[in-house]
């Protein structure tokens, strides 16, 4: 097993400031949501707001303040089993597709726990003697990156909530427009080749799965500059991408055909009862807009983003291809837009060990059956990504923030 | 199709000011509720106390006002699809398993709708003429005794979502004792025989499905004086109830194994870790309590009951020998404890049709698939209840404040 | 519990040429089928010809050999965990569903034990000794009563499995015509009314769900005096019929949106690719051929029928309204032709108590969830109907030989 | 697209005699088997041998003869859809699960079938010119691969019909004995580093799949030289291995949950109720036998492999491990004994292209949510495994004869 990487090396004042910042963030995020909307769940993958709130705060408790805080006491004894997500080692869990049934704690006893950890935290920051801080640090840092994917996670999951709901309401009034890219004409940028190192290495917070930095072996290949856009996607709905099966991996057509796919989630046609329109129109947390040709496509499964890039005689990048190219050549909106779908199932990077003890389940174990997906999004917390970031969902996820970037092979 | 019976004939006054009485009654029953608990869904079967308001709101505007009231605007076009429930001569409906996603409307909107739908009645009992009067007399009575019908779904329906929570929280601290039954012994009582008239007739109000007044044929039988006990019942249990095949029906022994019964729904055994006692607990409104051996058993599906009169030497009653039998010999405990289940089929009565328009689909449309249960409970609001009304729930259901009283074949 | 009833007394060398020829039937019944054949399960209702061979063979080794014949050896001990059905009292089951997976025991070893079986019935009913004669007497017809029930299913569900084979094969090349009704007018012939019996009573075999004989009371009413026919039923499809919410019932009308019913099971429209034709086809024993109007419709479900009869402004007759009728008015093709739904649900007779031991199990714990239908198909066994039989299946069964006559209130 | 590889070169009597002798091999495989046996299906995955026997013939028919046999006459054009496989491009299918359904054709008309299409293909061997021979010899031998595939999964599917058959009979009397392996004590050997090339090139039959031949970066690694064995197994199971949380992936976890894991597919614990016995007994293709401590474990899930690697602080070797050290250390049992779980997903090699036409649905498609596994197994006709082959499942599939050999980090 690993030992926690060592975290951004700072004084303690200004982790206990970035801390502060970062807890305050996530109830900015859940602000313009009533108790109603934070107590929802809409399908099993998605959370409540509420209860990522709660978890993020017993993440804290579980991995921080039980080991390093002795005198703390938990602030309810019994909500350890209401919000440990997976965590084996960390005693029972209520079961995951009932976590919108907590209507009990209510949202204000979740604001009371937030508040009763983040003293306790701001606590052991202030206190914790010399010897015990570089793990208190480390297990700090941790506890705010995750809070930091929980915000995303937040956003993500609230999205699909007021989607199911037929009065299509908008999370908020205003979004700012830092999804519309640049009208860019696509450039084919080769990438590194040969014995390329990828992965973590050195200063600076990365998750276990990021390490060890190794060494692939790339053949040439030519990566996109910028992302695909709602545009040319369009363009591969009109030309039947949705109904030609050759583009298609064999589990994605099923689903094509199973689920009635038809275009990206959160895209309504032309004519759909649920709000009539002469025009596609796109639901965001901003309610529903006409589609911007221009902005990034969004909220593809990985077989969507597969038949895009099979109907455009490309292909997807490898995450070895992504994060070397993103080292060297000058590719637009790495960062800030949407992830980016791979061709690289999530294994082990050869030499992967978990973290010690239970923080060892929040990566390792779910490296089968995944597809990495690279960059980050604008939903994505500022600061929060970084080029040797492994993100991961199943290949039929598409309630994340997730387009893509074309490759291909040939120098 | 048949027209609506006459209501209770009375003055337009008090009818108003029932009406009134009534529709407060809902919001006292979901006052101590949070927001958050009136929106949850725990089941497809149940429904959430906001949209149980709502959509007894609804009701009124789509049966009484839309064509009554000339002038009266909906409050909100659009919330017809979310709370109509099953009418389908009455437009399209929100997915009855997703109720619990409604976030929006708000519990505060959804209040406001009450008061613009009770401020049009009110002001149509006021005003409508004298010919049109007998016919919005009664459907406004139809929507009180709708509305009075969702109040004890509330009930049930949030006792169920309170269940589901870890945390077992209670609906109300205190609760009326009522539910208590005096430690009677049995008496077997014999009832009427011959061709005994059954079914509605006459004044008051009553549903379709009470209707015609028709003969049945009833051969000598007795029926217990009183309910079955949890005492009684747990005297079932430790005898190997739950495990004696034969006591059971096929489809209900399925369960008890697939579902792995071996209690009434709300009853915890001694040891179990949800709660650990060295008693039988039950929940209910009022949270976690010790069996009391003298209260009705309650919760059970038909074929625990069913079961239970196998194991008892005995059988259940059928609903014509139930409601021969409440209108002469001295029974105790005919309504305000539990519902009783029958022996009877939920079949319509000869020569019953259903009431004329979209109203018809009040009942007759679910007749098949479910059995009949007689009297009512202490969650049935006061003057409800009546000796020829016929609950109905598929045999499975137990969720519902639902026991057994005996009966056997003989003079 | 009850007794046996008395069998049809006979001197015994004539009941042990019934058996033979009872027996002998069943396997004429197979002959027209491979051994792949009679191996297949195409859902889980539907047993497989060589399970229906071999269980009915057990039921002969486990309720009469082994009560009555002391030296009897069961051919395989292990047999009775594959063909027990669904007799608790008697041992381990093999799951229903996968009744196909048995390739082993071979066909030939089912006939083997078929043989074996015969010789030890044979030879019981030489040697019974006086006192216990009664008993096996009545045993033995049991047995063959139930052969006979099976005899019937045996068709329907190698029927139902041909039909999922895309090349349409026929069970027989030929058909006996004598389900082709003469082309009557329909007759609306009034029944008894008043205080009816019903039920078996006295001599000859009957099921213990006939009994007892008791009084129904019957309101006026008239029933036709033929079945529907298909050509009546395609003009209830042409009317639109299965895109008419308001004539079914909730749960029909869900099956009907859900399973895309559009037709009755065993119909292809005209067009369709399974079979292109210009007009309607009808799958049958003898293939598929043009349908025929004048013939009665079958392969029904309840819901069907009941959505016809509301359509044709009438209703299901009751069971009770259907033996009474049977018995006095002079209605054409009772039976012989299909199974006739009923509008009253299965649910026991007063006074209705199981017979002794393991084949109570037969038919009473059965009496939930299921509909009545009365007469007898072209499948049934000549000889194996009477106008007391109590056939029952759940609402939304197909696959039986199941059409309907049609009743309505009034003198 | 790719061309098809050349295949090995030869004359032509030499390919229409081993044409003959591939062919015959399936029908010896099938002989044990009764025509009841060989229609079965006993879950989705599963093929009936005689669907094996067809969907080979299919393939020959659909992508031999009708490309290049101008006069072949199909034996029956109905046929196609009963059994192409998964060849979107090749017209409709039948559905997979229902695959055992089809009683007929008989086995005695595929045996025709099979006749009709292995004589039009020798006459095509005999009259090709020689500008359409290498095309017609590359594809005969796609379809004599195919069929070698088919020839094993034969094996593995009626293996596993016969184990749901609670009487556990075998496919065959006697079994060689050579998935035995000699208890060598298990070396660590070192396997090649650095850029190392791995894939297909070159003379000789190959897959699309194991195209292009590539590098890959290789950090140091140890792999064993021998196979886990059953006697290896069984400690892991007695010290708990299926109990532990932490030794599995999540999605693992859940299914040893969820599925009652204990043991490998196959195995029968001690006492267990199918076949009491004092040991463990595992059933295969010669039934039922007391474990065997020295045969190579088999009929692992994926997540059953890693978890044993995990226990025995060691991992999967990745495929390119594997096939680097196939090629230069000493490895004992790479073929012959069972497939073998590598902790590689299945993804596209680097500039992997599919081969043109319908065949590229062969591989391709199937990229996405399978592990490689690598080697070949006792099960695996002689002759068709080769060091660069990918075979790929699912990572809960357990019913192929897969196990697998540890790797280790380090040099």
């Amino acid at each position: 097993m690993n030992a926690l990487p060592a975290a951004v090396r700072g004084v303690r004042p200004a982790l206990a400031a970035r801390h502060a910042r970062v807890r305050a963030h996530s109830l900015a995020l859940a602000a313009p949501l009533s108790a109603e909307d934070q107590c929802v769940q809409a399908m099993p993958d998605a959370s409540p707001t509420k209860w990522h709130l709660a978890h993020t705060s017993w993440f804290f408790e579980a991995v921080v303040l039980a080991a390093h805080a002795p005198g703390y006491r938990p602030f309810d004894a019994r909500w350890g089993h209401l919000f440990n997500s997976y965590y084996e080692a960390l005693g029972s869990r209520h079961p995951r597709p009932q976590r919108g049934l907590l209507t009990r704690p209510s949202l204000s006893e979740v604001h009371a726990y937030r508040a009763h950890v983040d003293e306790a935290v701001q606590d052991l920051l202030a206190s914790a003697d010399p010897a015990a801080w570089p793990q208190v640090e480390a297990l700090v840092e941790l506890g705010l990156q995750h809070e930091q994917q929980h915000q995303e996670l937040l956003l993500t999951d609230i999205l699909y909530a007021l989607w199911c709901n037929p009065l299509l309401p908008a999370y908020a009034a205003h979004e700012a427009a830092s999804l519309r890219l640049a009208p860019l004409p696509l450039h084919w940028v080769a990438g590194p080749e040969g014995g390329v190192a990828i992965g973590h290495e050195g200063e600076g917070f990365a998750f276990d799965n990021e390490s060890p930095r190794h060494r692939q072996w790339l053949q040439p290949y030519r990566i996109a500059d910028r992302l695909v856009s709602c545009g040319e996607y369009a363009e591969f709905i009109a030309d039947g991408g949705y109904r030609t099966a050759s583009l298609w991996l064999s589990d994605g057509w099923a689903l094509v055909q199973s689920q009635q796919w038809t275009a990206p989630l959160y895209w309504l046609a032309p004519g759909d009862p649920r709000a009539p329109s002469a025009q596609w129109q796109v639901f965001g947390l901003h309610g529903l807009r006409p589609l911007d040709a221009a902005a990034p496509v969004s909220h593809l499964s990985f077989y969507e983003a597969a038949a895009y890039a099979e109907w455009a005689g490309a292909r997807l990048p490898t995450e070895a291809e992504w994060e070397a190219a993103a080292a060297r050549p000058g590719l637009h909106e790495l960062h800030g837009h949407v992830w980016q779908w791979t061709r690289s199932s999530y294994d082990p990077y050869p030499g992967y060990r978990p973290w010690a003890g239970a923080i060892g389940e929040y990566n390792g174990k779910f490296m089968v059956g995944q597809l990495v997906l690279r960059g980050s999004s604008a939903a994505t917390p500022p600061g929060h990504g970084r080029d040797t970031y492994r993100n991961f969902f199943p290949p039929a996820a598409r309630w994340q923030f997730s387009g893509l970037r074309l490759a291909r092979d040939g120098a």
